[in-house]
């Protein structure tokens, strides 16, 4: 147990991970607040406090983490009662000052990683992107980092923008990949299963090798018959034109490889 | 060791894998064939035994395991001297009949992974999709893959032919894109080495979560602000089509998820 009390703004699924890693570290958690108060609820009570949906009743504590989408925290960081204390967000693309009517202390604390409340996460694969005000918060927020267990790095504003875009291709669209396959496989009655090898070892890959050595493939190959017969057997427009964007830009790739 | 013999015919990414595995488990290797002889003989080195670039010359075995570039299979089997023997190739795409003119028995052992000369693999994760021409034959194939420790899938031709085109999308366009937050990342100075956690966890999420269910980010949650700041930053046309065409494909996936 530490004596830094942390209020929760927001209960979604950074929250409900950031949370409880920061109630099992030793963190007081002063209360949680949604606006929706049965999720409000369902975090607070994972973390032994108390819940509100009304930012008047928020308990004062000595950081506020807010965790929301980033277009709902013009109103929220407006109702706030206190103009003491740390305050931090955690999204991959909001500037810090917008806290800067509010107090003299923020900052950010954006976990680089993809939560969701279904599935556990080790802190140790959650690098932390950090950025402050000022020396002392810095050290509050690179202090946090440390334990619970965070490799953390101190990126510009500018740089986290970046980040956060370059985790939407690896993660997001890449996962929307996976939804693409999976589709594919469940039309041919053939198991899901099958191709969890292959993704993870795609992923695995790139520990070793940068992706543009690791690629393989009909378009690295430049294998023109697969790449048409596999277009012809897409079921539509959308399909087709992401196989060819993608292919064209492994092109570009591997031709960037070789220069 | 057993007495088995097999005659190798290509020398690639899969051939350097499965040939290695084939010569550890005790099968004898009987000959590499390559047209380039410098990569039949690294390959031959390895599992000490002998090259060639001459399909006359290719040494007589129980099975011949064709694994070359598709378009490369017709000049190949013209000049076979044999037509005893199974005759199997590795494709995903290519029907087992290219055969059926040399020999009576013939069939596939299509490994589906990915697989690259740097990387060592583990053959318990690379499922095999067996087809063959008769039952005799499926049995040897079975107990090859069996040997060698891989899981078996028996597939048709028009189902293999789905599999591969769904690998293309689960492995070769999702290392597309981590080539793409690669180059993101560069451009700002930022180690790659910060994204790999969350490559990792989105790959292993789908052990738990179908794909549709463990989406997150902007496009999930329908944040315009961030989808549309995004596309703004990508540096051209084909990353800003990709970046929307991705996004649709994310807000299609989520609006059947909620059906």
């Amino acid at each position: 147990m530490n004596n830094i009390s942390i209020s929760l703004i927001g209960s979604g699924n950074v929250a409900w991970h950031l949370g409880y890693q920061l109630f099992s570290k030793g963190y007081q958690i002063a209360c949680v607040y949604s606006r929706n108060i049965n999720h409000a609820k369902e975090l607070a009570d994972r973390l032994k406090t108390v819940a509100t949906d009304d930012m008047r009743k928020v308990q004062e504590a000595d950081i506020y983490i807010f965790s929301l989408k980033d277009d709902c925290y013009g109103d929220v960081i407006d109702a706030m009662p206190y103009h003491k204390g740390i305050f931090v967000h955690t999204s991959g693309s909001l500037t810090m000052e917008i806290f800067s009517h509010l107090s003299e202390t923020y900052g950010v604390f954006y976990p680089f990683q993809t939560f969701n409340k279904m599935k556990i996460i080790d802190f140790k694969c959650v690098p932390v992107c950090l950025e402050a005000s000022d020396e002392k918060t810095m050290n509050v927020l690179s202090d946090m980092a440390r334990y619970i267990g965070c490799p953390q790095y101190h990126l510009t504003l500018h740089q986290r923008e970046h980040l956060h875009l370059a985790g939407v291709f690896a993660c997001n669209f890449t996962n929307a990949l996976y939804g693409l396959s999976e589709e594919l496989l469940e039309k041919e009655n053939i198991d899901f299963d099958i191709i969890k090898p292959l993704i993870k070892e795609t992923a695995e890959k790139i520990e070793l090798l940068s992706p543009r050595e690791a690629q393989t493939g009909p378009a690295t190959r430049k294998d023109w018959n697969i790449i048409n017969k596999h277009i012809a057997m897409l079921d539509n427009d959308n399909k087709r034109n992401l196989y060819r964007f993608l292919s064209q830009i492994i092109q570009e790739q591997q031709d960037k490889k070789n220069q």
